[in-house]
């Protein structure tokens, strides 16, 4: 037996509520350039620092050592799922992040304007980086084309040379190969299936069909005269997250990935707004309904992907400001995270661990004086896999019963 | 290969002895009611102290994180036992606690007096809680019901209105299904094999044959006039202990359970006292028979189970009195553990990690000064599962060869 099979054996149906709140990109490393200090240990957090004695701390690994998660695989982890095992593709990540709601059977593809020669040879996979504008128009162009073998298309414009492109009809399966080759001087390239259901046949053929006749639409449009498709794929298949764990789960995100990724665990969508205060005030409101929220906050991530070290300070004081609103509500058990973390220096996303708060009852004090990416390796959680967190959620609510006798 | 399947190829067949000293229940959680300390913080314990800064020290988790093992898995892992593989049945596990000696494929229940109205709905799956007096008399009736179909039975009271059920014949097979519904308001189930094993199929019919002819016996002694059986099962099919780590091993432990368990994996179970001073002595007379003994201390469980924090403080006391008399017959290794927590604010067993702490020449010295949950965060073993303890404990004797050239 897996370890993760036995929690579905030993949850409760209900009991004590459960904060998750994601702090988008939470860990960073201390460099020379930041008088090696993070972000977070940079920042006046007087209310973390009040909660820090009285909780346990540790560390989670969103994937494995040395692995740099995306934001999917990194949610996935913190949903208490195995992101080596539930693969959630680069289309579906996609039209998550423009707000589109996938049924299980529907494929959807992130898709790029490119720029094609005289022989169809693509000369620029970005079509110069047309304006959004541009790409907004070209979309409505290919709107017009209709179903396909009785399968519907969906076309949704992204930033710049991006959309996005969801085929929905019952009897059609992914994933499909990309039509992108990857690289200038090549042709588009028929998708292909990946193996031999007949869904999955007539799925290629129909994606086939259907960028031939984009390309048609968009004969005189160079520089954006050519389609290219990728990670052409279904949502992946999993128990959702209410009955795994046996919660009434809300999330409580303002962007549209992260919305879309607790969506499609099967967490409610709960509209709100974009500041800490705005979520804690959405939580205050919501709460006698579910036992679960997840509330994501993406300002720190959106700091270190910019580089930029004081804003990653702020994001994190403009949380701490907001923080006893949310205690005042008293979840039974609040968990602090971050999906991964997204280092200034890099501006990019990072394969650390990433620190986690565990403030409950159950979950005993640590003692530790403030809640940093150094504390948090004091704690007496340890460095555990995200995946396993939602045991330790589960278990400090008094919801998991005791394994054997 | 798996790292466990390793063990059998790299130990040695005989080398120095190794104690292993389970303080059942050791690991707790600081609260603020205690003032942030944990019975084995608060403790005085002198000569623990004097052997913490020349041990190793780490933490164990036992199943998985935030997974509440009971005392079957809890040992099972500290024996090298993957518990999520080995599983031990309710019912094999109740027999070891009355101290019935199981063969291979002896099938074990964990069996409840019941209230049966009368058309056979159970209103009372715990027949009113008889007391003890009153199960023994009703098991002496039990005992009448002869072999069926060539399967001896063999009925033993617990306290209250449990009991246990031994069924031995040569062609039976486990696991069956549960005859208990689980909850009133229902008639006792017919137990059902789980595969279509000829054996299982046997057992099926001669456990339901059983628990009919346990209605007719106890036709008039309502409120017991029923009975429900659970967890019917055979102990599990193992590499016995000494084969696999090479050791000939001793039980010393007061407690049925925990000499069943150890005796299940195939320790010889040696007769002893309660006491710290009882167990140490039994280890001084049949050391030099033994090159490892398995310590069972019972009395820091009780008190977390009774949430009685001085209890528990008492309980780590007195084997720190008692411990120079073990030092005195020095093992070659020392191993001091817990078979899971049993925090005192809960008053049952726990999830966290539990604390290791290894002396030996071999293992290191991590110059901590004393032995504690926070100690052993910062101990050179780190937190590893409770199952690769033995592997420890083994390389600390000196027993495993070097893998690979």
């Amino acid at each position: 037996m897996e370890p993760h099979e036995l929690i579905g054996e030993l949850r409760a149906e209900s009991g004590p509520s459960m904060v998750l709140l994601v702090l988008d990109g939470l860990a960073d490393i201390p460099t020379a350039a930041a008088g090696y200090r993070t972000p977070l240990e940079a920042a006046a957090t007087p209310n973390l620092d009040k909660i820090a004695p009285e909780s346990a701390q540790g560390r989670l690994v969103p994937v494995a050592p040395g692995i740099t998660p995306g934001s999917g695989p990194g949610h996935l982890g913190l949903f208490g799922y195995d992101p080596l095992k539930t693969i959630v593709g680069r289309g579906v990540i996609e039209a998550l992040g423009v707000d589109l709601e996938l049924a299980p059977s529907d494929l959807a593809a992130r898709a790029n304007y490119a720029t094609l020669d005289e022989s169809g040879v693509i000369i620029d996979r970005r079509a110069g980086r047309i304006p959004t504008e541009q790409n907004v128009e070209l979309c409505e162009r290919l709107k017009s084309i209709g179903p396909i073998e009785g399968v519907s298309i969906t076309i949704r414009p992204g930033r710049s040379h991006r959309f996005v492109v969801v085929w929905r009809g019952a009897d059609i399966a992914g994933p499909l190969t990309d039509s992108d080759p990857g690289k200038e001087g090549y042709p588009i390239r028929e998708v292909q299936p990946v193996g031999d259901d007949p869904r999955n046949i007539k799925a290629a053929r129909v994606v086939n069909t259907f960028w031939k006749a984009a390309l048609e639409q968009l004969g005189d449009c160079r520089p954006a005269n050519g389609v290219l498709l990728r990670g052409i794929s279904q949502r992946p298949e999993i128990t959702p997250f209410p009955e795994r764990f046996g919660v009434r789960a809300a999330a409580i995100a303002s962007y549209p990935m992260y919305r879309g990724l607790a969506h499609l665990v099967g967490m409610k969508k709960i509209p709100t707004g974009e500041t800490p205060e705005d979520l804690f005030k959405t939580y205050a409101d919501i709460k006698g309904d579910y036992d679960f929220a997840f509330i994501h906050v993406k300002a720190p991530d959106m700091a270190g992907e910019d580089g930029d070290f004081d804003a990653k300070v702020a994001a994190f004081e403009a949380v701490d400001r907001a923080l006893p609103a949310l205690l005042a509500e008293s979840p039974a058990v609040l968990a602090i995270t971050g999906d991964h973390a997204t280092p200034v220096s890099y501006k990019s996303h990072g394969w650390q661990p990433v620190p986690v708060l565990v403030k409950a009852a159950r979950a005993g004090c640590d003692g530790l004086e403030r809640f940093t990416e150094r504390t948090a390796l004091h704690g007496s959680l340890g460095t555990i896999p995200s995946r396993d967190l939602m045991a330790i959620l589960l278990a400090s609510a008094g919801r998991l019963a005791k394994y054997g006798a």
